[in-house]
């Protein structure tokens, strides 16, 4: 039986106090775990009090990880919840995610996410000219367009957003040319970026005022000149990727096309699918 | 002045009942925000006095974004910051960070981790038969090994840690052959999938308990056959990836190198650089 049957709270004695103590429903997981949502306002002690009588019941029902949502509206709740064992999961702006581990086992409640997603941009035109940008506050060196990926949007999108944001100029994209991976960059969190060739479709530059100080078309040798072979850094290796892409000497990309999941959602899948240049 | 400096809670006056009412220190980043790490214990009235005056303060320094660490062992001060305004930005395990942006302008406070990172492993031994895996609780279908990316674990070492983990089968990572994107997929975070080409370094199955029902080396045409084209979803197309790759038709992978990051850290970078089979 579910802990969210309306029984098992009928069953539950008064505790004197607050009236009848109603163990708290949720709905269970494939996992034997329970996920609850706090949608009623309700004072600390009574929460405490339903509480503790809701993992007494858990335990008997051999639950194991218990997810307690929490909308920010409710934070008063928080502390309670705490204090009966809870740690937290993870928070969004208007709600936090608390987990309550109850089996003897080891924890099996899954990491929330753990990486960001960063894309740069890799725009060249007829003339060998590539698309850079001088970051305000930063170095005096011609980087190409970078950017975060949005909660929720594709990284080519993003690329393509990225460019267009800071420089104005409207392209098109045509592959994943390679990625890098880094921790412990951001926060506690890991990083991966996309490196995307993009094909321009217009060339005027229109740059964006607060984080950009310049932007122009430079020559692709004026680029890669910059990261000398002697730091062997992430830069002087991108821009080697460039310039072989540039010069025809290999780094094949992943181009993109949609797919579906098992569910049926949209996705995209990034291959070199038919191994085309 | 920053608003760390103890001339600033010098200056405060008294406020009659918690003595001096101290502006809160904290750590300015580039982009004129402050960031708090609450460190000792106090209550909660003293934390909301202390809060307002820092409030204060800070809008005359003209700071925009505040940041307020909160260990979970001051979680008795949760409730008082966002009474104060303060919204959640992100929580793990034993902190909960939150967020109060103080500009007229629009918030440039950046989003946290949006992303989960999962891998599959495509291992072929020599006879063209792949390795594949049943999940107890799942359809009775057979699938490449699949896992989630720990926090701050490299996706090579990712991918042979969960073969290893699901078969007991020993390997060694080759390439990314390619990735998925899909949105929405664990709470509403996005998950990157890499499927990864890895060489067999034994052969001996010894199946992990709990998840997995049953391993096996298959035939490849046996693994692809259970993906008709009809469905066209993610797990044909992959499969047919695979299929090419076994058959040397195309389907160029990124393979990885080590480098490092600008501030020095080591990182690896993807690609397939000098456009090798």
């Amino acid at each position: 039986m579910s802990a969210s049957s309306p029984l098992d709270a009928s069953r539950k004695k008064t505790d004197g106090s607050t009236g009848r103590v109603h163990v708290f429903s949720g709905k269970p997981d494939r996992f034997e775990g329970l996920a609850v949502e706090i949608k009623e306002t309700m004072g600390a002690e009574t929460f405490t009090s339903r509480l503790r009588t809701s993992i007494d019941e858990w335990k008997k029902q051999g639950k194991k990880g218990i997810w307690i949502n929490l909308p920010i509206e409710h934070v008063n709740l928080v502390e309670s919840a705490v204090k009966e064992g809870f740690k937290y999961h993870h928070a969004e702006e208007n709600y936090l995610m608390l987990k309550h581990w109850l089996a003897p086992e080891k924890s099996t409640i899954p990491i929330y996410a753990s990486h960001r997603i960063g894309v740069g941009a890799f725009v060249m035109n007829d003339d060998g000219k590539v698309l850079v940008v001088q970051e305000k506050g930063g170095k005096r060196v011609w980087k190409l367009p970078t950017g975060v990926v949005n909660e929720g949007e594709d990284i080519w999108r993003a690329a393509v957003r990225e460019v267009k944001e800071e420089t104005g100029v409207d392209t098109e994209f045509v592959e994943v040319l390679c990625f890098r991976e880094s921790h412990q960059s951001f926060f506690t969190k890991s990083v991966l970026l996309f490196l995307c060739v993009l094909q321009p479709k217009s060339t005027l530059i229109e740059k964006q005022e607060v984080e950009i100080e310049a932007a122009e078309w430079i020559p692709i040798e004026e680029y890669v000149q910059q990261y000398p072979p002697e730091k062997k850094d992430q830069f002087y290796e991108m821009a080697q990727i460039c310039w072989e892409k540039a010069k025809d000497q290999g780094c094949l990309g992943f181009t993109h096309f949609k797919s579906k999941t098992g569910s049926g959602k949209p996705c995209y899948i990034y291959s070199n699918k038919l191994g085309k240049l």
